[in-house]
């Protein structure tokens, strides 16, 4: 836990720089628009410790996979989301001698996110060994209004000395990995050109062919007027530039204003590419930078209407809540369903910027609670897409008759992950892609989504389930061997509850969507069904067999499910009494070690009781809760937040405040020690949940939200945006009080502490205890 | 299975050349010494696919890991017994053209292993595209006189043309892995010379830093008389060679014999290598080829004599049980006990020669049987070095006090192995390396070794089973958690039977072997007490403790002990209702399938029967038996040969032929489809074993020989040799009878068939059924 962050409503703020700091900020200070990521290097070259990223949204390499030893049914490769082409770079001479900022005294520094307007600036002042001074100044940012298109503006001032300041601007495809796992590079060469103020870069990933444009344009300013100037072009393999060299005396400023545009053979034919991305150029040249910025914080300004928490009382806190949300925002922004979420979204190279299951546990609710439905739908189908190779993954592993086990890591939807223990055990991922399709119809109400995609996707996984359960003669039930749970601290056990449960209830709500779809929609179901080879008799008569006899550990000494068959096996020692110089157990205890622990690295059994709290009675809710969370050691960045929303429902509100803290500011404090890495952002989702399901106590039952808010205790009031079916809520809790205005014309059914209410459109009402 | 191999009782004969045959023969028809080893490459230039080894005992590299997602207590790097200096080179010129195996047509190939007297021999006709034809005759060998030397004659005859021929002794040090991890070379160059008829290359491995020193010198023959000759040398880096041209008429023979020296710094300090190297290679050219020949050949007969198998009536089994006795003496010879045996002993790449529990379970008993017992004791002695790395080892995974885990694999004592499934988790293997010091004072009565060696051995694996064991409160008795048995097509199980029964096992031997330490050695005892910090009252408290209340999973209703908790959750599904389409399942079925399946992949539960099979009544064993060997695929080559001992015991004798054919032969013929990656040589101590103790039921208890033996129903007669404290016997069985020949001095107690009998020196005593 490192804490230089300094606290501030709406801005994450550096004072001073540490190189030892620089990743952490680079992450931290990222930027991002959905359609590309770029975290916070410097512009100037730096060859002190850095990792540079530059990512473009479906953009990846298929990099060849490393393991011990092979396994049938292993991926050949892992997809990943690489480091492209770095359109940021300047480099800066002082007469003859290079700006490093890692070669120079800092005399000062200060770097700011402003998150209510999308922009990074920083500021800099920095003497030679000479003595020589010069203040620097940057901003930048990537467009949320004409996603292709990034701008920045920077700016030196001589401040004891005038001499000449030469600027080249670039653009450098000849990039790399960190995470390469062969030390191999990922991009080939197509085209470059340098002319006048202007330049280009095409490129093309190896193996997967993305081509890339990029093109830079750029100006020159001295104190504030437009300078003429003649560049000197240079270009190499992979690579462009300009060169400008300029007189400058003491005190006046040089400002280099560069646009730059970065486009892809995803969005573009190929033919077409270069002359698209031109047209983007013009475009925003014609603009200019004052113009593209205004755009882009008004609409970032609109974003926040609509996703916005405010906190009083809290600095620390609303800093923390806005940065989630800020991040969430600058990742997705669901226009284009072949794109998803990574867990680090853009702004490391960990997990390979691909999709896992947090998007559909921990990110569907945000944008479900924020952003038009579209948005989820196309979360949804991304997945929908990935169907035939869903099928055909399990087919890999056994599997037949159109069974469905969707990666547990990919991106095309293609399995990229390779343990064993993971890959082919860790299924309840599938359920959560069942789950999620519960979850956005009964937030959104779009029944139509089931035909066909959400049921063509429930049908493959309900094959899956179905065979992958066997008959027990021993149990005299159906059981379902060698999985591993949502706590990968477990591996390849028997009958986990989650993934039990969740697979029945895949299996009910099959059913349940079979009933409706052949009640509302006979004759197109009937076209799915002959099209699916879907034998509904027999079919559903195994699921309703696997239904009444699935096996669910349960001890009936404590009332509880078990997470896993034996689970009681081990010794079961409060988390608390682990010595905390041991702590986090992953980075200190051999895996074995920790397998054959009790502690949980995040909710497994308290999942189900998540998703499915209805099913228990408070009292059951709070036994598991009081079995489990002591036992669980929260190593995993999506851990605290659903044992928030837990601990609020069953009113242990102290212990709901303390996990919630934990995943807010996980990055902002570095709480894992991996903020260098890049951000938590999958994990943001769930802070989100953790605030808005836990102190708000939303949920939403027959049509209605249910609202059963609190308010920590040292806030003076907390307040929420939420998009519901067409209207838009804020709703705002002060002590005693809990608020509700509508600002749409739709009008919207809820319950507060238990009692039903209409809000009508553009009214207002307020609950009190 | 391939079945190319022509039968002959001494010969493993190859007639006629098939180049997808190749890697094949080249691993039958591999030759080696204990101190190196050589595949059956070719000495001439051969460009079509072939897997080149030279591999020297001992001399390894540190292969950098590679591994999906790393794991804490990892190794850093795969220990790899690497393809080293090519002595065997010989490039060949007739007139301007080379002679490249792979580019000339092969008008007659033969090729023969003669086991007899350890000589690789060949013999080809072959023609260039223009129609000159010319006959080769190759044999060579490695010296089991001075393991430093290899020789090689090689012979060239034009058959219908005259003209020059070149040949062009090399010894080559610029060689790769195919297994390398990174595509790395691990070699690097010293020095290397060349000067008249004889040349050197000093090479080092990279990171471990042994240093090589290979020397040639050679001489070449006129129709067998001396031809005087002037070299051209030559060397480059790593490399070095002389080149002789010679005018040869039609039919003439001019032949190349080539002695060679290889020594290591293993052996010899480095600044004496030098010196060293060129005293043997004086030495070897002294006595020339065909006296190091006749030595050579000499002590293979010699070592016939103590370890030979005969058959009458069948020679594919004759042919098949000697090529296992022949590998494993090629293989280790017991002279040094740093050194050990690797899976595919000196034959391939796979496993990387290294060390793995097949010595102790499947080695061990060959060796105690055929060879004096220095030479098992020396297998003891590696492990006893390793102690203090296997405490270290045991400490990664959070082991503390002294405990000690022998790692999977390795050659140094440090842990090679990188899936947690198997390093962390199969730690049967540490009961394995107890159970082998009772074995070997069980067999050879060497009560000494206990002191210090084998007591702090066992201290060290007892102290580790104190720790992996934890109460279960639910269970009411200790259970050990998380393992993966021998059968490795299960993992991360609870309870497995053989870990758990193995584990009490070592406590109470242990415990047994304090006891007589105590009353025989108490001083030294007491010593030795006081330096390992045994706190004798509190520690075996503990292991009475564990010992009376350990779990040991069992079905009442079959009477059978359990692989493993939960075992029977499985579909119960014998082997033989698989698709046989679909064997191995390894190689068709998913990993997760096979670890969902009931299917055992090598005697598990069974392992602990065949250890122990006093524990059991006869019934019991066949109970154990039944349930088990059905469900068994044996899919590890080590899997036949215990099932083959025990269907023996039980009396299954033509289930027992059956599954010791399946092992005796499993190289000869190729059974697993993987001969080409090297021969299967630890389990071909399984193959001995499965004859010594199966068909003779050969057992060791209380100071005497027991047999119980049978004839396969269409053989004639076995015999074999056998090495039992001091003593030498020969065993024959022919129909009706069994006949025991003492050809030392020593006399021996026997039970045959249940009477007892002293055979005395030089007496031989029939028994009659």
């Amino acid at each position: 836990m490192i804490n230089y962050i300094k606290h501030h409503e709406w801005k994450v703020i550096e004072d001073g720089f540490d190189p030892a700091l620089n990743r952490i900020s680079e992450s931290l200070f990222s930027i991002g628009n959905g359609r590309m990521g770029q975290r916070a290097n410097f512009e100037e070259t730096y060859s002190g410790d850095s990792l540079r990223g530059s990512y473009i949204a479906g953009v990846y390499y298929p990099d060849k996979t490393r393991v011990g030893w092979w396994k049938n049914g292993y991926p050949e490769y892992f997809a990943k989301i690489i480091n492209s082409v770095n359109w940021i770079g300047i480099r800066v001479w002082v007469d003859e001698e290079e700006l490093d900022l890692n070669k120079v005294s800092i005399l000062r520094f200060y770097r700011e996110l402003d998150m209510q307007k999308g922009l990074l600036s920083r500021q800099a002042t920095v003497e030679f060994a000479d003595g020589r001074q010069l203040t620097l100044r940057a901003e930048r940012f990537v467009s949320i209004v004409t996603p292709e298109a990034g701008a920045l503006r920077y700016t030196v001032k001589p401040l004891n000395f005038s001499g000449t300041i030469t600027v080249v601007p670039y653009l450098d495809g000849d990039v790399e990995n960190e995470d390469a796992n062969y030390q191999e590079k990922f991009w080939k060469e197509i085209k470059q050109e340098a002319d006048g103020n202007s330049a280009s870069v095409l490129t093309e990933t190896l193996k997967t062919g993305f081509r890339v444009g990029a093109a830079m344009s750029f100006r020159l300013l001295r104190n504030g007027h437009p300078l003429d100037f003649s560049p000197q072009p240079a270009t190499r393999p992979l690579y462009a530039e300009a060169s400008v060299t300029v007189p400058v005396k003491k005190g006046e400023e040089l400002t280099l204003e560069k646009l730059a545009v970065v486009v892809t053979s995803l969005n573009f034919p190929k033919q077409e590419l270069e002359a698209e991305m031109l047209k983007v150029l013009k475009q925003i040249e014609s603009e200019g930078y004052e113009m593209l910025r205004r755009e882009h914080s008004n609409r970032w300004a609109e974003k926040w209407e609509t996703s916005d928490i405010r906190i009083e009382g809290d600095v620390a806190a609303q800093q923390g809540i806005r940065f989630n949300i800020f991040q969430l925002n600058q990742t997705y922004t669901g226009e284009d369903e072949r794109l998803n979420i990574g867990p680090k979204g853009f702004t490391g190279e960990k997990y390979g910027g691909v999709t896992y299951w947090d998007t559909e546990a921990y990110c569907l609710p945000f944008f479900l609670g924020t952003a038009p439905s579209e948005v989820s739908r196309n979360l949804l189908l991304y997945r929908y897409k990935h169907l035939p190779k869903a099928i055909e993954n399990a087919g890999k592993l056994g599997f037949t008759d159109g069974a469905a086990l969707y990666p547990m890591v990919t991106i095309n939807g293609e399995e990229c992950h390779n343990e064993w223990e993971i890959t082919f055990e860790e299924i309840h991922r599938n359920g959560a892609i069942a789950y999620a399709i519960w979850n956005y119809i009964n937030y959104t109400g779009d029944y139509e989504y089931l035909l066909p995609f959400g049921f063509e996707v429930l049908l493959g996984i309900s094959r899956f389930w179905s065979q992958r359960v066997n008959w027990s003669d021993e149990k005299g039930a159906f059981v379902i061997l060698g999985v591993t749970g949502p706590n990968e601290y477990e591996n390849n056990v028997d009958n986990n509850y989650h993934t039990n449960n969740l697979a029945v209830w895949t299996l009910r709500f099959t059913l349940d969507v079979i009933d409706y779809l052949k009640k509302e929609d006979p004759w197109l179901y009937q076209e799915v069904r002959e099209k699916l080879k879907f034998n509904e008799i027999t079919e559903t008569q195994r699921w309703k067999e696997i239904i009444s006899n699935i096996h669910l550990p349960f001890d009936k000494k404590r009332g509880i499910f078990l997470q896993q068959e034996n689970f009681l096996n081990k010794e079961l020692i409060p988390a608390e009494k682990i010595d905390p110089a041991q702590r986090p157990i992953n980075q200190h205890w051999s895996w074995d070690r920790i397998l054959r622990s009790c502690y949980i690295k995040q909710a497994d059994t308290l999942q189900s009781l998540f998703w499915f709290e209805d099913d228990h009675s408070e009292e059951s809710l709070r036994r598991h809760f009081d079995f489990y969370e002591p036992l669980t050691v929260h190593e995993s960045s999506l851990s605290p937040c659903v044992h928030a929303i837990l601990a609020a429902k069953i009113g242990y509100r102290e212990k709901a405040y303390e996990l919630y803290l934990r995943t807010a500011r996980l990055d902002l404090d570095d709480y894992n020690n991996d903020t260098a890495d890049g951000l938590h952002v999958t994990s943001m989702g769930g802070t989100w949940m953790a605030f808005v399901m836990g102190f708000g106590g939303m949920r939403v039952k027959k049509q209605r939200l249910i609202f059963d808010p609190f308010l920590p205790s040292h806030w003076k009031s907390w307040s929420f945006r939420i998009n519901f079916r067409g209207a838009h809520l804020e709703v705002k809790k002060t002590p005693g009080t809990f608020t509700v205005r509508n600002h749409s014309e739709v009008e919207v059914a809820v319950t507060v502490w238990g009692k039903e209410a209409i809000i009508r459109d553009h009214e207002k009402t307020t609950f009190k205890i």
